[in-house]
């Protein structure tokens, strides 16, 4: 058994994260909406007190979560998202989303919450509804989304030099849309 | 340097935080709202990788959060609101909630959000909406706030079996008074 010491900032997940990171900041110094990455859930195994002020923590493990990655408030409604960078050109694996994570984002759906992936695939960013991702999943027996349905039902997000990716934007669509 | 192992969960704020967890649970198994408590906020410091399915860190430290414990979907409505458990009697001290926090909850109440504290205080529970307590900070140069103005100003949780606070009955009573 190998052990292997290594930064966690070189997770490929990251870049992703830092860009919607980046934005979220932006919406907040605006004062646009209130947007948070939640904390990656951590199980601690085992702590050591080192003084009154630190606790070292010396055994954990990454656990899992069963909700999405970022919620807030924008406009009075309740958002929540995944960010998700998919190294395949052509298809967006399933595996990618856990079962807890579709109940929840159903959950979301139907307490008139709004909810969506962020896709980052083929050098572009892609909005996917919640509703879509599920009707999709619901009718379609695929481990895999192909890369022309997310071209198609999705909404690709416009980059520009700051910020990055103003993905507010579509959800001001489809707030409308639902109007 | 005295080195103490020890279990967190012997964490004084872990009983409050038990029983909201569980009345949360019970919300979402009725269907009738999803909230959830965010993760603690943990930085890591260094893992060591074990294999390619488990990832142990080896150090890590508790970090602080700028937003408060829980948040989630009730009726449509964004909800996000913090737990605590005071000791005191007399009154409840202010350091209990960082300045982050209440930027937070004022930029909460702006965009059209609910959030309060429910506070644990005489053996009994209290909800404490958000804005109550930034006019009280923002209006009385204090360092606590008297137990006689949470019993005012705040609602008082009615107790009973399951759940043990049905703490959206007072969020009801808050929507329909600004209706």
């Amino acid at each position: 058994m190998a052990i292997k010491t290594k930064s966690i900032y070189s997770n490929r997940g990251m870049w992703l994260e830092n860009i919607i990171n980046d934005v979220n900041t932006y919406y907040l110094s605006k004062d646009i909406a209130v947007i948070y990455k939640k904390p990656t859930p951590i199980k601690v195994l085992n702590v050591c007190y080192r003084s009154k002020k630190t606790t070292i923590i010396d055994k954990a493990v990454f656990a899992q979560t069963s909700t999405l990655d970022y919620n807030g408030i924008y406009k009075g409604k309740y958002i929540e998202f995944d960010a998700k960078e998919c190294k395949s050109t052509t298809s967006f694996p399933l595996s990618n989303i856990k079962k807890h994570q579709l109940n929840h984002i159903d959950n979301i759906i139907r307490h008139g919450g709004i909810t969506f992936l962020v896709i980052f695939m083929n050098n572009a960013f892609y909005l996917l509804e919640g509703k879509v991702l599920l009707e999709y999943i619901y009718n379609n027996d695929r481990k895999s989304i192909p890369f022309e349905f997310i071209q198609s039902n999705g909404h690709k997000i416009p980059e520009k030099y700051f910020p990055r990716i103003d993905y507010l934007k579509i959800v001001d669509e489809l707030i409308r849309s639902e109007l």
